[in-house]
Order: C-alpha cells, then structure tokens, then sequence
C-alpha cells in the first residue's frame, strides 16, 4: 500500500484527463487473496473503493473522487495456462492486453480483443469496460470473449466462475455482471478468455463510394461474400480529405463522398487473392463502389490505417471526440444532421465523422478555435440530444463513467436505470465499489 | 383467462414428460400491456405464476408446480420489423422459431439460433433457456444472437432495451438476467434478434477418425481452414454403430472408433469444394482422419444426419439422455471414465456418446431393461459426480428447471448461488416467477 508521497502523479485518472484528484492510498494487491482482504477491510470501514487498470479508458472511470482509495491491479498480472484443446486463455485481471495477445500468438491463437491502447491497458480493464475496437466485426466485443470469470464482491467474497465450456445453462450467467460494469460490482482478478486460429494473412483494401447508402449496400456485400471480413471503416468526405492532406497524400483522382476500408482475414488457400479482387470488381460493376485500391505491400496497409486513425486531428485546438452508435441504416441521416446543426451553430469549427459501420459504432471530431467549457456542453447538447431522438446509444464502446454520466438517460429509461439501481444495491449495498461513477450516487 | 376444464392437458408441462400439475389458470395475454397487468395483479396478490412458451422444455422449467398461475405467451405472437440495414429482427416472444426463421430467410437473411423443436418452441423460450443448437460454433448460443431484449418485472414495470446496436455500453447489461434464467427473473416478451447472411450453399462430410486426439485435431484444422465451418458433430463408436445398425447402413468398411459430421457454409465462389476436399485430403495425407465421405446429394447429406440425430435410440426402453459440458480437451478421457463405470454398475447397459465437440457439449445416452427410478438416480450420481471432477456442467444447453436443480451445486459455487438468490430476491421480492424453479425456494 502506498500513501502520502508515494503515490505517483498517474494514479489521478485515466486517459481522459479529468481526474484531478489523487487517491488517499493506492492498494497493489498481488494476489486474489490480497484483493478480497482488501475489500473486506475496506466494505467494513465504509471506505471507498475505485478500481485502476491500465488507466488508459476515457470515461473518467478510474478517476479517484476525494477520499477514495485505489485499488491498483498493476501486480496482479501473468498468463496462468493456455488450453490448445480448449482454445482458451486464463489471465489474471492485471496482465497488459498486449503482453497475452503475445502469448496467444506465441502458441498460434489470436486473442481477438484489440485496440489502440494495447501496450498499457489491461484485461481487466478491457472487461469492466466491455471494450470494443477495430476487430469487433469479426469476433465482437470483450463480453463476447470470455468464458470464465472471477472477481471480488464489496465483501470481499471471491466469485469463481473459470469456466472453460462454450455451453453452459447452469443458472444466471453471473460472469455479465462484472462485464462493462466499470468496477463498480466488483474487482475482476481473472478471466477465461477465448482464443481463436491466427489468420493465414490479411488483405487490405480502400474503397471510394459516393453515398451513405452504399456504404450499407458494400457492408452487406463484404458479410455476405468474405467470409473473414475483419474490418469496415468507414471515413466520411470531411474526415478522409483532412487526414489525406495533414499526411500529404492523394489517393483518389477527387475526394469521394466516402472511404471504406475493408479488410479480410485469409485461410491460406490460394484462390484468396483473387476472390477479394472479383469481389471488388462486382461492386465496381454495380456502382456500389466508384473505385478501389488493395494494398500492395504492409506500407500501404499502414498509409490506408494512417488515415483511418486520424492523428493529425490530435493537432487541432481542443479536440472533442464523440463514441455513439446507432442503427446501422441511420448513421447516414443522423450525421447528416449531427453536422449541420453543429456547423450551424459553430461555422468555424472541424466536424468530421467516421465509424466502425459495420458495429453500428460512429466517431465524431470537433474542434472550433477559442473553445471553452461552455461549447464543450453546447456540443455534447446537440450530439447527445440527437442520438437520444435515434434511439442510439452515447457511449458506443468507453463506457459511462463519469464523463457521460449526466447523458445516460438518453439512452436508458427510467426503468432501466431504477433496476440498474437495484442491482447495484444488491451487490454493494454499503456503495463502496467506484461510488458516483456510472450512475451517480444511489 | 382459460380455468377449470377449459385449460387443456398440455399445460401440464414440457417435453420433459415431468409436468403433473394442471396450473389454476392460464392467462394469455395478446399485448405486453397485458402481460404487464397480470403480473401486477399476480404479484399484488403473492401468485405465483410459471410463464410457459412453447412447452419444448426438457428441464421441467415450464412445469407449473400446485397452485401456479401459467402465464401463455402464444397470443404475443408476431415480427414487428426486419431491418436490413441494421441486420435485424424485432419479434415478439410467443412467435414460434420456425415462423421467425422463414420470415428471416424471406427477407434474405438467416437467423442463427436452430434446433429440432423450432416448429414448437417460441423465440421467448429460446432465449429464456438461452437455447444451443447444432450451429453453435459458427453464429453462437442464443445470447449470441439478442441484440435487444423487452421483459415484464415481476411487479408489473415493462424493462424495454430493444437496442439494434452491436456495440451499446451505456450502464449494466440488462438482457443478460433474463436470457437463460428460465423465467425466474422477469417474462420476455420481445427481442431483437440478430440477422446473418443467408449461406449460398453447404459442404458436409462424414469422417471416420481414430482416436479423440484426432478429433481434436481435426477441429483445430476446420476452425483454421474453413472459414464457414458450421457443424462439427462428433459421434463415439458405440452410438456410431448402434445407429448404423438400426438404420441398416454401411458407410465405412469397419466402425471406426469415432465418426464426425463435418459442415461449411459456403459464400457462393468457385473453389469451394475444391477446397474443402483438399483440407480433407490434408488430413486424411496427415493420418489425422482415416477416410471420409463427402456428400454428393442432399439425400446423402440427410443419411449422415439420420445417423447423428438418432432416433433410433428412442426405441429403446426407458432411455435417459444427459446434456453436460466440459472443456474440450477433457471430453475424451471423460467418456472413457463415464462410459466403464456405468458398464461396470450395468454390465447390460447400452451407453453411447456423441455431442457438438466444437461447442464442448457431450450428450450420453443411457438405457438398460427393467430401469427403475433407482436406476436413474444410479446413473445421475455416476454422470453428475464425474462432471464435478471434471469441473463440466450438469447442463449445457437444456437448462436447469426442476429436473437438474438437486444438481446445480455439481456446477457452481456455494458463492455464486448465494448471489444467484441475492439477484432472484432483488428482481422478485415476492418470490413470484416461476418459483421453485433453477434455484429451488429461496
Ligand atoms: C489510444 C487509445 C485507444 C483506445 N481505443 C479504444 C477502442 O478502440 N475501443 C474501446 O472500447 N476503448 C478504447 N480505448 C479506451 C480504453 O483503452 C479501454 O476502455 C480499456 O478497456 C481500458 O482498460 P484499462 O485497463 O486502461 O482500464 P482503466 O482505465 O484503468 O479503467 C477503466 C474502468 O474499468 C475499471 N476497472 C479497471 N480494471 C478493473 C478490474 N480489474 N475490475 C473491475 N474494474 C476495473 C475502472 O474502475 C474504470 O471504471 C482507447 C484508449 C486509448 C487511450
Ligand atoms: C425435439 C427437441 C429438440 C431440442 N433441441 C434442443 C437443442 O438442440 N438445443 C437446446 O438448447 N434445446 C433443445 N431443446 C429444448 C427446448 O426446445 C429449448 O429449451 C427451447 O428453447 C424451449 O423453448 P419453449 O418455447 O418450448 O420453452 P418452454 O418449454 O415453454 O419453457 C422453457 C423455460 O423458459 C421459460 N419461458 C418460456 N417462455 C418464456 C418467456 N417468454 N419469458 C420468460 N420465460 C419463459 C419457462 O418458464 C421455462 O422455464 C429441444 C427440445 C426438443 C423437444
């Protein structure tokens, strides 16, 4: 346990940037045992718990409000088996994401969990924030991923749920509990993952098209006729023409409307190549797309990725960065209007789009010089109040925490919210785990 | 509202054969709203209710127990919508599997969840049992496929998350207490199910293998080189034989030790067959299969499949079936065990194996003269006690109900149905879904 001056400036909060506060200590348990202790003590004493991981998610969740202690899972980390029969992965909750990606490789599985901030978030964290990333379409989300879980309830009760099965109807499924709840139902100490066969190779592909609606029309497509359909990117006209001239690059003759990456992963047969190549021919046939490049060489996958990733926006002043999702067929109309009403009220600023279409998962960037706190609310306003009226969803894969908190019920009735409530009063009923954090105190 | 004579036999319960108790009343309700008042009413008054779908059960969880109140979701009946964009289907819990499943395909789509019962079972009770099926290994269980999910409380509250989203992580996951608890925990009365694309065609084979090891590796070749793979269905010689015999055929020149049901869906190119000839012709080259027959009508397709669904078996007096899970690796030397104690306690016994080995999923089946219900019991400790060994468990798609509650605590902690008791009484204070059921009274 470390308190007073030894407690490292990081522990204030995560890739958010809004914690302010450090922790009065910071417990560094290093074994399932140490964290149970560890919340009996504190649930007895009524102290305040928030869990740390990799600190890199940015909903403000693992930020410490004044007074808590945290609960770091830095030491609790290592891969304990792997199952070649199985296909399966048992982790503790502290093991960096990008440490077991390595050793599922390094037996010939890909753990199929992955996103940017591989190298510093954890498992745990991952689960408790039922990460997503840019892999989704082809093996979903973090909850799709685990077999078996273990955590830590308030009282320091060890739930063991190490399942390895694929069926298992023996009672409630426990395990969706801790998944995306964001630590505030209890502290996950392991995991069951599921390992799937490493790809024999990849291709790469980016498409030119000049609507929304093919855009759907070439996502259908791509599902229906590549069987390892691993990406679908979409970059809409503002996005891609940004990027494109931040990195110096010009790959279509004009900008189009929309760029999708698309990519598959290979089985090693060799008729591969040119399937994906026919099957970007039909679409070129069929006007769903008005041109395409596949990439010759990994440079070029990285130039197509580059733009995809978009770090020049990082440049821009204040940038603000939306996650929503919303009905597939939507997401054209919605950002159609998103932009216009944003554009209306900030002619000045950046507003550009793109998405992980094919998971119904839509970014948004702003940016507009002279920024206060003041635009940063009339933005979140029109954003969030207009996923509200698509029925979609304000956090698409970051999670609540605190920085969504006060738009949670456009996207969650008072129903849900009341039985949310309810389950939290069940699990951690003296309110110590993470307090104020997804829903607010209760 | 149907009492007294006009409730009609099968009430009684599902195709467990258990049911004994005709239920006070049925109600069937034609609206959520009206699912929504009888369960007010119901739990104003502490009576108790059994929701009852399609009554294709085979846990006994649709059994009303004296004095239940059964709440019929047949009248809720019906597709809302089919979206196309979003890959959608919006239906409401009492629509039989098989009207849904026409109404995806009509649409041009597939929808994942099948099994054997669909012309009876309900989309409700699929998901209420969170359902199997023989197509597990490419699109997942029932909880794979439910996008968004609508249920009744047990004091009336309609809890509506009809999410179309893939990626949504606003708050708790809600939909996951209500697939797969059996109807303990609220009535679900719509969904959202997920839609895939139609397959173009369809490969299947028939292997004759070795040795387990062998059936291992020869599904960690199809998980890697078949990209469609969509059926693996494993069969030990005793149910091989027993079902050869009984339907007259001949398919290899000796039983081999193990047959497997190998399946791809296609995507509708050229190569495919040739490509799937030659990962059998790699194996068979590699020693990991000893031959194999590749179906070359639909009619030959149905000849594999006869053989594995077995009906032959029926036949035999007082058969009893299990449905336990176990991980994969584990499977082999499990039958082994399970099968020389049972033929050491009934030297008379016919015991044979099969099961969805890529879905860790083994079924046993078990019948002797002059069984009695000593017999069964017998048999229960010897399969049930072998699966807490193994850490398996007791069931892995059927659910648990009435039949497999005394056998629950083979597969989960006392720690996890303390919490299971403490969600139950955080959802049903009263105690009135479908009580007795999973859990046993609380
Ligand atoms: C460059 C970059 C790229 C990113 N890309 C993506 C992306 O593509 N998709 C995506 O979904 N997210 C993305 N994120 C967000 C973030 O990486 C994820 O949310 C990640 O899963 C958080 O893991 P962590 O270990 O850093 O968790 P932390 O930030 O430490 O914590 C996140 C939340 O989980 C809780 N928590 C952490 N560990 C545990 C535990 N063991 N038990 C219980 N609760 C716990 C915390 O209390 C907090 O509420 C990105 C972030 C960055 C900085
Ligand atoms: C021939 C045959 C083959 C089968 N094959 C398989 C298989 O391959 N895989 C598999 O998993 N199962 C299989 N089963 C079992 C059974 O079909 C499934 O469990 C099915 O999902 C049950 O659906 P149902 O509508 O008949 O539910 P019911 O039997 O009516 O009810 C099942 C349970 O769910 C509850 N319930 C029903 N509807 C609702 C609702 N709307 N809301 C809340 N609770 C509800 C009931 O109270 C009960 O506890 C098979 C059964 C048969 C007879």
């Amino acid at each position: 346990m470390l308190t007073g001056d030894r407690i490292a400036e990081r522990h204030r909060g995560d890739a958010s940037l809004t914690g302010r506060i450090l922790p009065l200590a910071v417990v560094r348990p290093a074994s399932v045992a140490e964290v149970a202790d560890a919340l009996r003590i504190c649930n007895a004493h009524r102290q305040a718990v928030v869990p740390q991981g990799g600190l890199t998610g940015l909903a403000g969740g693992a930020n410490p409000c004044a007074g808590d202690v945290a609960i770091s899972l830095e030491r609790l980390s290592g891969i304990e088996e792997i199952d070649a029969a199985a296909g399966t992965m048992t982790v503790l909750a502290g093991t960096p994401l990008e440490v077991a990606q390595r050793a599922a490789e390094d037996a010939g599985f890909l753990l199929p969990i992955d996103l940017g901030a591989r190298g510093s978030c954890q498992v745990g964290g991952n689960l408790a924030t039922n990460a997503g990333g840019i892999r989704v379409i082809r093996n979903g989300v973090a909850r799709d991923n685990v077999l078996g879980l273990e955590a830590v309830l308030a009282d320091g009760t060890v739930l063991s749920s190490m399942n390895k099965m694929i069926k298992n109807n023996t009672g409630y499924d426990l395990r969706q509990l801790f998944i995306g709840s964001e630590g505030t139902l209890g502290i996950i100490t392991r995991a069951v993952l599921r390992l799937r066969p490493l790809p024999a190779g990849r291709l790469t592909a980016l498409c030119a098209l000049d609507s929304y609606e093919n855009v759907v029309a070439l996502l259908k497509r791509a599902q229906k006729e590549l069987a390892g359909l691993s990406a679908y990117e979409a970059m809409w006209e503002s996005y891609f023409r940004f990027n494109c001239v931040a990195e110096g690059l010009r790959l279509f003759e004009a900008t189009p409307a929309f760029a999708v990456i698309v990519e598959e992963d290979l089985q090693g047969h060799e008729a591969e190549r040119e399937r994906f190549e026919a099957f970007l021919g039909r679409a070129l046939e069929d006007g769903v797309i008005g041109d395409a490049l596949i990439a010759q060489s990994q440079k070029e996958v990285q130039t197509f990725w580059r733009i995809r990733e978009g770090h020049a926006l990082d440049r821009l002043p204040l940038l603000l960065n939306f996650d929503v999702s919303l009905p597939i067929g939507e997401i054209g109309r919605f950002a159609d209007e998103c932009g216009k009403a944003l554009r209306a009220k900030f002619p000045e600023a950046h507003v550009s789009f793109f998405g992980h279409v094919g998971d119904s998962n839509l970014h948004i960037a702003f940016s507009v010089p002279g920024a206060t706190e003041e635009t940063a609310h009339a933005v979140d306003a029109v954003v969030y109040g207009l996923v509200g009226i698509y029925s979609g969803s304000v956090s698409a894969e970051h999670g609540i925490g605190l920085v969504k908190r006060d738009f949670l019920d456009r996207s969650r009735s008072p129903a849900e919210l009341e039985l949310m409530r309810r389950i939290k009063n069940a699990l951690d009923p003296n309110g110590i785990l993470n307090p104020g954090k997804v829903l607010g105190s209760i």
